[in-house]
């Protein structure tokens, strides 16, 4: 089922896109050609499993007033009439796993059939098509077992699955891969630099986590660390948090504080040793920008994670107070993202513990952390990756 | 009408902040305390003339019918209830102008009674009283002339109006200075980096500049050519603004294409020597993301200025594609970069030229650029800035 070679395809996949016709890239495209033939550069994956973005899960159950029946409905006519997984409200995707069915003779990604992989590209710009209804969701959670196909571009990421590590770890570590492949080459670049030296007595640069007790936080913090921190400071929003985030070692100091109180934050992270060198934002809740620009020392960086970001709010907001800060959006792909986030939760076993605890909390219906008990819409850790 | 010394006061303004009550930045406050007694690091201003932003102007009109009466009434109503001029819809405020009356003797900003200034922190974080109704203003444009004094805290950033240049020019300037700043600042360590050496045989990073017609795009790539750029790529939406971009002799190359078709953009950049080292997007509509991340070489460095830039729409996009960029927020505030910008627009007569016509084009009833012939929200050079 592979094409002929004289058939043109594009490495980005624009030869998949249906509506509308004509420079848009599947990402944005309404509509995808999920045909199983496919291209020379593509690949063909034989899919057992979507992991929808907790954004989009939580729109479909609301709108469909949680009927398991009529969320599965509508994940069905999604895929059917767009020719992938995007909710067309939050725009968001998720991931899939799966296994390699045929490999065409010039894909880049190096696999080959049978291997057991994950995408690393968003689903909602993955070709898809599912056979089997969605007949074993049972709609209570965003983890969806199906049986149907994904393609894959010349351009799109797969992790092969390490044998040595359970799935559903290394699905929660590779959700958020981008995170601590990002933090690690600011921090590694900010330690040459000489940043921190000095600053408090520190040989390295101040790192400041917002959200350290979540996946990306978590790791990133592991991250810093090896690129050459000098002191690390993790931000919860409650004591529970800071107990668990002190039990695994995570940081230096961590401290409690609301993360959308630029002055509580700030306060509390200068207090620990602060103003950070780089800040790294894993909280995903609206109105982080503030804070952690008020949190970081003139020169520093802030690395920008949460998809809740507001563009406006970190340009205007440094702005606003003659922030002489490099803001970086967090970009999900960073060469190696893969196997470094494997690395270090190999390496950290007390990352490891945080992360295999949160697994153990996820099967039945899911405890969103909004239905915590304490304040409404609490600052929280990511909850399922971003893509 | 300075408070004493023993009342407490914050250089980033919180003392002035009235709901709600703790922890929010002035920004992002409902109400300011415009009260015209100053804290010792403040500094009052006699305002002569408020420069909404765009978007806000344009919102206001539209909520208004056009009416001018009623757009003033409008203004007036944000201002008695808000202390400070913060469209509630848009979120957005402008700048304004006006001649120092008091300092206080703890103000760090350098300034004297009698210095005519403009601000360079929003109105939306400017605590300001207007005492003359707007009856000078014919609600037709954003320039609204008035009588009133606002409050510039510790950090807030005000530059003296140059006695050399006409105010209308200096403010267009200000308005947008710190986009030079910024591409200065990178291409500059691009360069330093070897970025570009023997990249197409140029002697120093390339550079594109999706919007370099506008002022914050035309001010852009001088500052890029006093960085060390080797080459230059400017990107017009349509021929007319590449005869001006041409004329003034802004680029190396000039090549027309939507900035918000990613294929378009990106093979136009390639083709006149792309992909670039940095990319600048100066073109303030939606949607230019993709095409931003395509036209950049891996390693390079995305710098996105326009307010109009989505954070998920970069961070999704650089992802799906695989693209390891750095992709910067615009940051409005680099030390020095006023006078940087001043000394671009004296040094550069064929970019002042570019300024001058535009702000010849102002009075009036001022041409939107969406009524514009063409396409319907054609992408355009920045308006008015972004504060």
């Amino acid at each position: 089922m592979t094409r002929s070679i004289s058939e043109l395809s594009s490495p980005l996949g624009l030869h998949r896109v249906i509506e509308p016709a004509g420079g848009v890239l599947p990402q944005a495209a309404w509509r995808l050609d999920p045909d199983p033939a496919i291209w020379p550069d593509e690949v063909r994956v034989r899919v057992d499993r979507l992991n929808l973005d907790a954004a989009s899960f939580r729109q479909l159950r609301e709108a469909s007033g949680g009927d398991p029946d009529a969320i599965r409905t509508a994940v069905l006519e999604i895929i059917a009439s767009r020719g992938k997984m995007q909710n067309p409200v939050t725009g968001s995707g998720g991931m899939l796993t799966g296994v390699v069915d045929e490999v065409g003779s010039g894909s880049p990604l190096g696999l080959k059939p049978g291997d057991r992989i994950a995408t690393l590209v968003s689903l909602s710009l993955t070709p898809l098509a599912v056979t089997d209804g969605l007949a074993g969701w049972d709609g209570q959670s965003e983890q969806v077992p199906c049986a149907g196909h994904a393609i894959l571009f010349g351009r799109s990421i797969a992790a092969v699955l390490p044998g040595d590590l359970p799935v559903p770890l290394s699905l929660a570590v590779l959700d958020v891969c981008g995170a601590p492949a990002l933090t690690h080459r600011v921090v590694t670049a900010a330690a040459l630099d000489g940043r921190g030296a000095g600053n408090g007595g520190g040989t390295g640069p101040v790192v400041a986590i917002l959200g350290v007790a979540g996946k990306s936080g978590s790791l990133s913090a592991a991250a810093a660390r090896r690129g050459g921190a000098g002191t690390i400071i993790g931000v919860v929003p409650h004591e529970q948090e800071a107990v668990a985030a002190r039990r695994a070692r995570l940081a230096d100091h961590v401290v409690v504080a609301d993360a959308r109180d630029p002055v509580a934050v700030s306060a509390a992270i200068r207090g620990a040793g602060g103003p950070a060198d780089v800040t790294v934002v894993c909280v995903d809740v609206p109105g982080c920008e503030g804070g952690a620009i008020l949190s970081t020392a003139e020169g520093g960086t802030v690395i920008f994670f949460s998809m809740a970001t507001s563009f406006t709010a970190a340009a205007l907001g440094a702005e606003g107070v003659a922030a002489d800060v490099t803001m970086l959006v967090g970009n999900g792909y960073v060469p190696g993202h893969a196997q470094l986030a494997l690395d270090l939760i190999r390496a950290e076993p007390r990352v490891r513990a945080l992360f295999d605890s949160r697994i153990d909390e996820q099967p039945g219906p899911k405890q969103e952390p909004d239905e915590q008990p304490g304040p409404k819409q609490e600052p929280r850790e990511d909850g399922d990756g971003r893509r």
